[in-house]
């Protein structure tokens, strides 16, 4: 084990037996969340982290499980003693957002109304949900108010969230890659990943947990789309290139480019350990995510109210959510007078950046946290 | 019926006897070809276009059916008496590439060697047996030489390929929203296209026609990622917004927004009207398009002995084939010490510019038409 590593880590569950309503309508009549913690939480309870996670991963942020070595923690390399999320310093949280398929209660879990598994019917959960089920797992933990929330992409958008809906309780929000509202063409990638799910004939309007099939055809195309927005251009072409080698042409529908392989094997490791009614309910809380909506679509009077400070990266060659969308999220915080730092980090990664061990990029995060 | 209408159209068909070898080694014993004709060949056989199509249309460029008023040549905007394409001076021609679904031999088309459709059978065709095809088009037509051969995107591929084939046999190559080759990101793109139809259950590896069904949900999803890419995200803005009132939201998988519904559209229509297998080997024959490959990447090299002057048009929100890569080819032709031509249009709409009616574009081919 890497000195810097949190090392062994166990997930916990933490059970609400309340009913909660959705920002949908719905009810959930009692439900669980899957966490993960490294670091120790101080006696003053200030030194809590936490991070908020995107679109496929989970509460499994750091370190790895006793039985399962190979299974390191999605951003493992920003969290450990002596990294930018500094563990002999921070107490760090994870959490499986509601709705996902990691432990905490999804549409995989079953419905104390029907006594089936929800499937289908099981809401549509949205960021502004996420974050209030966060906030009631700090209630439990003890934790009154965060040192930080920090995400990236949707992540980024919960972090975010947290300065609006809880603006006494949060002292920085790092906002990583991230996007004020989804374009049309982010909405566009998104639907054509749920029309493959829900057309894919296995689907079952969500119902194939009891027929022991998955829509895996479907999910697999709707993560191989997603893949390519998460990458630069450049990125896939100095990752892949072309092989563009005549004597190479293989004349048929195999794989002739690497781009092409790596792209299956992604869709097929996908469709294999996720839950594709999570990915279209994920996909659809990124659709709706707006503050400004209740505002008349101006972002400066839906951030008027947001507490805390405020650290703010983008990436150069990020498509997806390209610079000029934290420009909008910086312009309208700094409208409001709020203090922001913001970063734009020259990284060929596209999108993926976030998820990078980039030394610029931590050290930027490392001594935000140091100085904040 | 619009004066500067060619009007009433007629397909035609060709028929060749003898086999053909084609790029991939495999041979077609005899084929049929599609194809119409508007305005009049003069008498010294000088004054023709050619016209090649791209990934999704045909060879009707021009004009209205006499049963089928609204089915309007997909480039009647540019071709026409008074139009760019003046057909009160040019013959002009549109072929329905080999391998097609609009009545040249194709996947669908009986195998004679069976007897049964070719199916999952029909070889890979590629530009450059486009371009062979097209040239023996113009043989049985008497053309020795024309005077412009145009297209935009995989059309603008074979204006490329036809001074390379034919360097005696051409004047002008006009060269609209092309890429001399496609990044590791367009491959990307017409991969997942290519999974969602292989992956459909119907497709039966290409022999469905037997079957009497059809891989409609991997077609419609591949159209839809294709549509995605044509448009910029600004033109989708434009077009669509994002309709994201809170009181909109349905929080269900029905559209919620604009551009969701008309990819929903799209999808659908394409996939009542496009043969799959035809799609698919298209996408083919974008990827292995690359001139330089027998020339160690050196595009330089490719285009050292072309003929004819050279007009190159890209969009400036074109991020399928950006400009920088319609200047790859100005460079090449360039270096070579070739005519060219580059314009460089200012347009929001996309790769889909190439298909627009802006004067701006129009013009440039207009005055270059007039001036050749």
């Amino acid at each position: 084990m890497p000195t810097d590593s949190v090392g062994i880590v166990h997930p916990e569950i933490m059970v609400f037996d309340d009913t909660i309503s959705l920002e949908s309508g719905s009810e959930l009549e009692g439900f669980q969340v899957a966490y993960e913690t490294y670091g120790t939480l101080n006696a003053e309870k200030n030194n809590a982290i936490l991070v908020c996670h995107a679109l496929n991963a989970s509460h499994h942020v750091a370190g790895v499980y006793a039985d399962d070595k190979k299974n390191i923690g999605w951003w493992d390399n920003l969290i450990g003693p002596g990294k930018p999320l500094d563990t002999k310093k921070f107490f760090v949280i994870g959490v499986n957002n509601l709705g996902g398929c990691h432990g905490s209660t999804g549409p995989s879990s079953i419905n104390p109304r029907t006594g089936r598994r929800f499937g289908g019917d099981f809401p549509i959960v949205l960021v502004e949900d996420w974050v209030r089920v966060q906030a009631l797992v700090a209630d439990r933990l003890g934790i009154k108010r965060f040192f930080a929330v920090i995400g990236g992409s949707l992540g980024a958008m919960q972090a975010l969230q947290w300065s609006i809906t809880y603006p006494n309780r949060i002292l920085n929000s790092i906002v990583i890659a991230a996007a004020p509202k989804l374009s049309a063409q982010n909405i566009a990638f998104n639907e054509v990943a749920r029309q493959a799910i829900t057309t894919d004939p296995n689907y079952n309007r969500g119902h194939y947990y009891d027929k022991n099939v998955i829509p895996k055809q479907g999910l697999r195309i709707a993560r191989m789309i997603g893949h390519i927005t998460y990458l630069s251009d450049d990125a896939m072409a100095e990752k892949f290139g072309r092989e563009l080698r005549k004597d190479s042409l293989a004349f048929n529908f195999d794989v002739n480019f690497q781009i092409e392989s790596y792209l299956r094997y992604q869709g097929d490791k996908f469709a294999e350990n996720f839950d594709a009614n999570t990915y279209l309910r994920i996909t659809k809380a990124l659709d709706y995510f707006d503050p400004a909506a209740d505002y008349d679509g101006q972002l400066r009077l839906a951030l008027a109210r947001v507490g805390g400070k405020f650290l703010v990266i983008s990436f150069t060659s990020d498509w997806r959510f390209s610079p000029s969308r934290s420009h909008e999220i910086v312009k309208a915080l700094i409208d409001n007078g709020k203090n922001v730092t913001y970063a734009e980090i020259d990284a060929p990664h596209g999108h993926d950046a976030f998820l990078m061990a980039d030394s610029r990029y931590h050290n930027i995060i490392r001594r935000y946290l140091e100085n904040a």
